[in-house]
Formats: structure tokens, C-alpha cells, sequence
């Protein structure tokens, strides 16, 4: 992908990634994955072409290293490591696991070496010495790193990192541990690095700076760059692996992951890590490549790339045009096609100022609320297919039970269920009463995190399909319970209404 | 705040923010803000000490003027302008609204020009001259940006600012609208702008360059960044206007933001917006000063600037420590302490171990766990004050009813309450049985984002407090009114057997 401006200059040709979201990742509060989510974690990472998978620290415990061994037992093609402490144990602990190199982490700031360990700069070096030699002696990639390295003297880093390399490491890792170093730190210390030897970097975002620092290291000959998927971590995180990426990609043609595979990791990591996506991540929020204002949406139809920088494909995803308060004409339009919905000049005016109008009390404007804008807005007086008459739900001892009351065509139709929760037994008994007829998918249910109170007003947002036909609904009500079931009621009746089942909707 | 490594060189000495979360921010899919939401934000801005407020776009519409007007008509300490399109109409609009400048918006990148506006080079620059000089002859600060300007030709990006500074303009605002740019594109570029006149950066987060591009625009020579609070905004949105703040300061000693008044700021726009934060977000994520790993835990216990590069109340914050499956000794015990609980070392060992197990297992290890835990492996065989016996709720229809048997000391206690929702009777209900004794505040309720089905686990955490003593209590359960409660009831469990009523809980 070479874009027009694409330095020349000062990068180098070839750069590696080295994934930690495995291990630093994992550190983050809150965050804990079982070995098979490990082993589900590694395989996509190698599905993306991570050059190294940090699997995680040996040292922690059997249940840690029973994990890591399951990694490297995957023969994936990635170099597999493990996280080391200064202690030969710990080298010993990584060994047990089969693992083909570490990161040899050893405190190099003052504050690191003094208070934390208590020891002096001299024995940091002594043992990084040893450590390095025991290690190659059995055959392990190693990288030596030193902690805290932003806020060590550069001078006593430069010692370090020449002993390491002396002693035969791999390479050396600058390690902005607390997310406190500026660019042209960055720049100074890892120019002095890497004319000792291949040089990493290790960079945390606690001032908006991970990337930056990145970009730093790498004008100044690092090759070599650690990063974790999402940018979880530590903290503010580390830098996000998946930014790296694309950036390096994009901007200097040099390749390092299997972009189209980044999606799929992302979403991966998410689910199983629990640690949620803003909206407005790069490369793979949910809104990355979603168009809403009137501008952007029109000239996005007219030109893909009117308002991206990359196409959506190059990383696994599909653009998507939303409606809401700053929608223009363009929009409308389109979103009302794809709904098979035909309207005169005047009436897509009515239509547009409607939905605006909407957008701006409601935030959201849904299929079914553009298409039931344009019923009233052309007249046309649609009759429900189905229509909610009474919900009564029971819950909080052993069987939740719920039971609804439908109108269906001219019918009514009563149904009762039971299911793990109020929510689930109404949305099963809403099913029974329509039949199989109705067979739609329920293909996201989605709530929004509800913080403030137990009487806050809670927005359930549910996509289904029916055949090639896929509508989105929102309903929002302070009863989670009623929410719920009006929004997948509104969505079946959409879905009926666009195409009829041929014979009437049957009962079971 | 001098820091260690300060950059000396190449920085401007005074940098100025605009802040456009009002306008690009609200453009952001799903954003809607009422006027007054666009007030309250507009507050916290001036609080945060904003240099330029960005308030709305005034052409948009009848509601939006009325809304920058409620604005200006503040009299806030900060300069408010309003965007506005390379149209003469724009400009009267943002007259009609009394702000004190415009950010004028023309296309300048071949694509814009041509393909969505229809227009030539020669016709943008005679209309942007045109319109600059209509502005500033009715006494606007007038800043000229170039739509797309990282996607121009440079040349005629130059021949664009000079343009408007012969013509009168204020600034000229480089903007990376579709975050496509490289950091040395931006440098090449803002350093020929720059020679020409006062300059500004407008970066989007595309490829994870919007904080690199704003430092490669200040190093070049710009002065002045705009960005969004928790950077909101189309796609991956625009730099994080805090990120600039903190990094300017921390790394540059330059001051543009009141960092203290920077997370109320953010947690104004966040929760008017609806856009949920990453927990990792620099500066104001969830877990940006929290510390778990049992390394980082212990470091931070000896000197809590071990793994954090600036103090939590730099930016209005607090830190915490929290438990999980990284738990070490120092720690735990801290947690303990807190909770005025002594421990041997070998009950503390044991203790760490079975937190350590829980962490991975369940993710969260709350202040009721870590009790538990405690009062098993010492043996004491604490009573329950209070026990859920059984729970029934009834909603759907009009009146969400809840009613709760409880445990209470030696008594049984029942209640039945209504709300606006089953989780709210059923909460009002507890409460009710308890009686006024139990004066305990609910501090927050929080349930994560349900998605996947309508059969998923649920986890309802809450934070109570009594007198000086908070809790933290999760509970799990695919019905979220069982969650719920059953939190509830430990944590009112928890705070009462702290420090019991000094008369037995009395009824109503």
C-alpha cells in the first residue's frame, strides 16, 4: 500500500512486532484468561502474522506455565517466549515450558534498582551478565530489557545494554515502563542504543505518547516493537499492536502484520479479555468506518475514500452508514433503498427534517424508525403485523416465567415461557406466540452499560434477520424486561410487514 | 512541572487549544447533545481553562444557532467561534449567533474540490479571500483551514494560507481530516505553513498518528491544536484534547489546560455524549491509576510514583489499588488493613493464594471476597446479619412489584415495594425491610454492556457505603433483578457486621 506521502527517510527497511498481550495484557486490572482462551489468543495472533508472542511469565505459577506450554506446543509459526525476571529460576521455569526465547527484565532505573530491589547498578550489571550467558548457553533467543528505562541514566543504560550484548543477548529493549517519556528522550537514548545492537522498544500510553514514542525509536534505528492488541495493558495500556500496523503500513510501506487477520484478533482479545472497545478506537472501534453527519455521508457515496484514509477491507471490515441528527439527503436516501423505499424530492425533504429531528432527541435513529418516518410522511397507513398487547413477567425465585398477549394479523395469541431471566423467558415466549413461521434470527442483543442508578432508563438495541432482510430496532424503558421485549416486537413486525409469510403466521 | 527529561528545543513556548467536542465531537455517530448538555460541556471547558470553544456549526440549523447562542451568551472566560463552510450565509449565521470567530472550512485536497464541491483551485482560493475578508471586516477572529489538507498538494496549501493572510485571517489550520497523514508529511508541510503566518493542527486518529502528528506540527513550528475531550469525533475520532494537556506539561512544562479540572471535564462529555471510555484510556480511562500485579502493587505500596509517571490528582484523580488473579502479599494486606482485619503471615499466604485463585476464575475479586476469604482461613465463622430468603418480582405491566423475605439478625422481615423497573422494586423493597437503621448509600450501581443473548450471565457490581465504610460487592446471574439484589444484600451484610446498630435494626 504505498500512499503518496510515504517517508522515505530515516525508517528502516524491516520491522518486527513482538505481542504482549498475553502477559502485559493480562496484567490489566480486571483481566484474567483461562488456558483455553490463551491458546485461542495465540492461534489468532499467529492467524495475523505476529513475528513473537510473548505467552506469558513463567515464574507466576504451574497453572501459568501449563498455559504457556500449551502455546508452544501449537508449533505456530511465531517465535513463542516468556517473561522473565533477573533470577535464574525464572530462566529455569521458562525452559520447562519449551519456549524458543525471553525477555530478561531487569530493573534499570535508580528508582527501580534502589528502592524496589534494593540492590545497586553494578549488580544489576553483574547478574544481566550471567543471566544473558545461562540463557544462550541453553540455546534461548533472549532480549534483555531494563525496566523502567525512560527514567534510568542514560549513561547506566548504554553499560547495560552493551554488557547484554557482549554477553551474546539478542537484543537490547528501551522500555518506557510508566508511559513517561517524551519523543525526543525517546529519540536521544534509543540513537545511542542502537548503535550497540539491535534495538526494541516498549512503550505505554499514560501520556497520550505510546505511538509517538514508537515513531520516535524507530527514526532513531530501533527495529523492533512491542505492543499488545487493543492497547490493554498496564494502566493507560500499552501501544496498540493493531496501530502499529497500519500505520507503519500506510505511511512507510513496510509490512509486519496480516492486516485483513487484525479484525478478527481484535474482536478475539475483546470477547475473551472482557476489556471493552471505545466506540472510537483506531482501526477497530465500532465507529472507525461508520459515516453519520450529512457531509461525510454524501461524500462518502460519492467516493469511498471521500473520509478514510484506507479502505475498511484492508483491516477485515465493512463501512457503514448511519442515520442521526446531522443526516442529509444522500443518507436518507440510500438508507430508505435499501429498504425498498421509493420517495418523491418533496417528500425525502419531509423525511430528512424529520429524522434530524429525531436524531437530536433520541440520539439513534434506527431502520424501524426511518421506515415508520416515511409511512407518515407518504401516508401510507401500515397496519401492524404484530403488535404487543400485554407482557407480564415473574422473576427473582426459581423459574423465571413471563407471558405475552399478541395481536397477529386479526388473531390474538397468548403464549407463556420460561428462561434463565424475565428477559429471556418473554423474548421465548414472544417466539412461541408467533410460530415458525416467523423464523427470524435474533442476531445481536445488545444494553448499554447502565451506571447511575437502579432507575435508570436502559436502551436494548436488537438486529434480526428474516431471509435476506435485516432491521435494527432500539426500544429504551426504565423496566429492562418491557424494553426489550418492545424493541424484538417492533423488529418482527418490520420484518413480517416486508415480506409476508406466504401462508398466514401458523401456530406451533 | 518540570520532569527530567524536558525537551528544551524546537517546542513553541505558549501553545493554545480549541476545543471542537461541541462540533466534530458531536458529529461522532450516536452523539446527540440537547442545548443544555452543550451548556453544561461549554462550563466545564471554561473550567478546564479552553483557550478557543468551538460551539456548534451555526448553518445547521434554527436549533443549533439557538444553542451557540445560549453559549456566547455566557460570557465564558474563552474565545467562542463556530464552523463555518466557505459560503457568505455560513458566516451571517455565525454573526446571528454573537461569537467571536470562525473556524472557515474550505476544500483544498483535489478530491474535495473537484469531486465533492465541484469547484477549481483558483475558485477556492478567490472565495476564501473573499469570505476572510467579509469576516474579519465584521470583526471575526478568522481561522482558514483546508479541508483534507494532508491529502492536498502542498503547494497549493501554501498558496491557500497566503492567500488568507494577505487577506486578513487569524491563523491557518493544517487539518489531517481523514487521519491519513504521516508524522514527517505533517512536519514538511506545517513548516512551510508556518513560515507563513500563525498555525494551527487539526488531527484525526485513523492510523494512531493524532497525537504523533500534533507533535510533529508543534516541532515544525504550529502553536495552536485542536482536539475533543476523551477525543469523540468522526471515525476514531480527533486527538484527546487531555492527552495534549498532560503531554505539553509533563514533557514541555507548557501549560494550556487547569489539569485538575480535566477528568470532571471528561467525565461531563462522556456521560452527556453516551460514548463510553476504554478502561485503558490515557489519562481518564477506569484503570488509568489503578494498579493490580502483585509487582506493580508492591512498588507503588513502597513509592507511588514506582510505575506512574505523574500523581493522580495532577489530573483530579485518585489511585487504587485492586485485587486479582496478579495479587501479591503487600497488597492484600493493604486491602485487609483497610478493612481493620489483622493477619499472621501464614493466614496471609494462604490468603494471597485463594485470592489469586479466585482472580482467575472470576476476574474481579471484590472487598466482600476478599473478607470472605478471610474469615475462612482463619476459621472465624462469621454470621450473616442479613440474608436473602426469598425473592419475587412481578413487571411487564403498569406497576414493576417486587417483594423480599430477609433474614435480619433473628428475625424475618418481608416487604413488597414498587419502581420504575423490577431491579428498582426489588431494591426499594430490601431497603424497606431493613428500615432507616441501615442508613446505607448506594454510591453506584453498574452493570457492563450485555451483549451476545438474551441468556447471558449478568454481573451487577455495587459500591455502598455506611458511616466511613464503603464495600464492594459483584454478583453474577443470567436475571439481572437475582444479581441485583443479591449484591445488594451482601454488601448491606458486609457494612453492617463492620460496625452493627447500636440498636437492633428497627422496622419502619
Amino acid at each position: 500500500m504505498r500512499s503518496d506521502n510515504a517517508a522515505r527517510s530515516a525508517f528502516p527497511d524491516d520491522v518486527q512486532l513482538l505481542d504482549t498481550t498475553l502477559r502485559d495484557g493480562e496484567q490489566a486490572p480486571g483481566v484474567s484468561l483461562t488456558p483455553d482462551q490463551k491458546v485461542e489468543i495465540a492461534e489468532a495472533l499467529a492467524a495475523a502474522d505476529v513475528d513473537v508472542i510473548e505467552a506469558g511469565s513463567a515464574c507466576t505459577s504451574e497453572g501459568e506455565r501449563d498455559c504457556i506450554r500449551r502455546v508452544t506446543d501449537l508449533n505456530l509459526d511465531a517465535t513463542v517466549t516468556s517473561f522473565a525476571r533477573g533470577i535464574r529460576s525464572d530462566i529455569d521455569h521458562a525452559l520447562d515450558c519449551d519456549v524458543d526465547g525471553i525477555t530478561l527484565v531487569v530493573p534499570s532505573s535508580d528508582k527501580h534498582i534502589e528502592t524496589k530491589v534494593g540492590s545497586t547498578r553494578e549488580e544489576v550489571i553483574e547478574s544481566s551478565v550471567d543471566l544473558v550467558e545461562y540463557a544462550t548457553d541453553h540455546d534461548l533467543w533472549v532480549e534483555l530489557l531494563g525496566e523502567d528505562g525512560s527514567r534510568a541514566d542514560p549513561e547506566f543504560l548504554v553499560d547495560l545494554a552493551e554488557a547484554g550484548h557482549e554477553a551474546g543477548a539478542d537484543r537490547f529493549c528501551y522500555a518506557d515502563t510508566v508511559g513517561h517519556a517524551s519523543p525526543e528522550h525517546t529519540y536521544d537514548v534509543v540513537a545511542q542504543l542502537a548503535e550497540l545492537g539491535p534495538t526494541s522498544v516498549h512503550t505505554h500510553d499514560d501520556l497520550g505518547f505510546g505511538m509517538t514514542n514508537v515513531h520516535a525509536g524507530l527514526r532513531a534505528g530501533a527495529d523492533f516493537v512491542h505492543g499488545t492488541v487493543n492497547g490493554i495493558g498496564e494502566r493507560a495500556g500499552n501501544v496498540a499492536i493493531e496501530e502499529v500496523a497500519i500505520a507503519l503500513s500506510h505511511s512507510y510501506d513496510i509490512e509486519t502484520l496480516n492486516l485483513p487477520a487484525v479484525y478478527e484478533l481484535a474482536r478475539t482479545v475483546s470477547q475473551n479479555t472482557g476489556v471493552q472497545l471505545a466506540p472510537n478506537k483506531a482501526v477497530i472501534g465500532e465507529n472507525t468506518f461508520t459515516h453519520e453527519s450529512g457531509i461525510h455521508t454524501d461524500g462518502t457515496l460519492k467516493d469511498g475514500a471521500m473520509y478514510e484514509p484506507y479502505p475498511p477491507e484492508t483491516v477485515g471490515r465493512e463501512r457503514r452508514l448511519v442515520l442521526g441528527k446531522h443526516a442529509g439527503r444522500a443518507g436518507v436516501e440510500a438508507g430508505l433503498n435499501e429498504h425498498g423505499v421509493e420517495v418523491t424530492d418533496d417528500e425525502l425533504a419531509a423525511i430528512v427534517e424529520r429524522v434530524k429531528t429525531l436524531g437530536e432527541r433520541d440520539k439513534r435513529v434506527t431502520d424501524a424508525d426511518l421506515l415508520a418516518i416515511a409511512e407518515d410522511v407518504q401516508g401510507r397507513d401500515r397496519e401492524r403485523y404484530v403488535e404487543l398487547l400485554t407482557l407480564t413477567t415473574a422473576s427473582g425465585g426459581e423459574v423465571p416465567t413471563a407471558s405475552v398477549k399478541l395481536r397477529v394479523g386479526d388473531e390474538e395469541r397468548t403464549a407463556a415461557n420460561t428462561g434463565s431471566g424475565p428477559v429471556d423467558a418473554a423474548v421465548k415466549a414472544v417466539r412461541q406466540a408467533l410460530g415458525p413461521a416467523a423464523n427470524a434470527e435474533l442476531d445481536s442483543f445488545h444494553v448499554d452499560a447502565i451506571t447511575g442508578g437502579t432507575d435508570a432508563v436502559v436502551t436494548v438495541e436488537v438486529e434480526m434477520t428474516r431471509g435476506d432482510h435485516t432491521v435494527t430496532v432500539a426500544a429504551s424503558d426504565s423496566d429492562i424486561t418491557r424494553a426489550s421485549v418492545d424493541a424484538m416486537v417492533d423488529a418482527l413486525d418490520r420484518l413480517l410487514a416486508a415480506s409476508p409469510p406466504e401462508q398466514p403466521v401458523a401456530d406451533d
